[in-house]
């Protein structure tokens, strides 16, 4: 207490994940001096989000419309459709720049134990979208774990008796990083995942 | 881009310092997943600092009034006042909970090369406090670096013929801290400061 107006910042900012009392504090101080224009365009944007955010009908990506901008984009190849998880993993894709297709979020991924079971996902969706879409191919990027792994199974399965191709992300060691350090299931999928250079 | 509504958040978070395009990312979907309520408290008090953030007319710490919190709370000792630089130094020092006297913001430190003159800070103001309120005692808290050495010893200069006691706080080791890793001028200081036990 006893700075008030600047301490209500301070306490709020600490809800966030990862900011501590020093660096609310920091923050708070920053957006203090900020053009008044700036600091403002970062409450509106909380409030933006929180209004507007909603999922894309197609492919459950976040959006503030009835259909996604990469799902109305027709400069995006219709014919692929990458399979993730989460929302948050479309801007890690995107932001590889090296992907041009679609996405299907699955909202989760399976975990019987926790009572995900197929019908929790998006995976009727993907399915239908398969279907209807003309989708040549399926990229399954799920996370490399237990439940990403059982997730990409599963899907594979389902999509077995249609026709398209159904790849997985590859595994392997991650650039810049260094041999001495894989862990040793990360080399041996690199291993089994090697090709000709 | 890709992801619209979520991007905006992203980007107006990055303009915050140490706040890089990963963290924002993960503020941002983390917002995007807490709860209503909180999430608007957190727009609202940067909307609230902006609108209503002024500096106290007595001591120019932050405030939304015209006299701060700490001025105007008389279990405060109005007898002893803490000179600090900045406004965030307050907050600081009254995180160490160890101080029941009021504050006198600078609004910056001495610099003649870059301008900063005795009369762009608030030391006219100070003078005036010490002179009208009764102050006992004047603890300088500023940075112990040149221009706060500086500052300090301008003010003490100031105050040399007033009837209060004037002190700086302490130069040592900081707590926790290995005699191995310190610096020679903090250790000489340390020395010099050092008290019996």
């Amino acid at each position: 207490m006893g700075i008030g107006i600047i301490d209500t910042l301070i306490s709020e900012l600490t809800r966030l994940p990862g900011i501590g009392r020093k660096t609310a504090q920091r923050l708070a101080f920053y957006i203090l001096a900020m053009e008044d224009g700036e600091a403002r365009g970062i409450a509106q944007a909380i409030i933006d989000l929180k209004d507007k955010a909603r999922f894309c009908s197609k492919c459950f990506n976040i959006t503030s419309n009835e259909i996604c901008d990469i799902c109305s984009d027709p400069r995006r190849d219709s014919g692929i459709v990458c399979v993730v998880e989460e929302p948050s993993n479309i801007v890690v894709v995107e932001r590889s720049g090296s992907y041009r297709g679609r996405y299907h979020v699955l909202l989760g991924a399976l975990s019987p134990i926790d009572g995900i079971t197929p019908d929790k996902l998006k995976i009727r969706e993907l399915l239908k979208r398969v279907d209807e879409e003309g989708i040549g191919e399926v990229i399954i990027a799920t996370n490399p774990n237990t439940k990403g792994e059982m997730t990409a199974q599963y899907i594979a399965q389902a999509l077995k008796d249609r026709n398209v191709n159904v790849t997985r992300i590859a595994y392997g060691l991650p650039m810049g990083s260094d041999i001495e350090f894989a862990d040793e299931v990360t080399l041996s999928k690199s291993i089994e995942g090697r090709r000709k250079i």
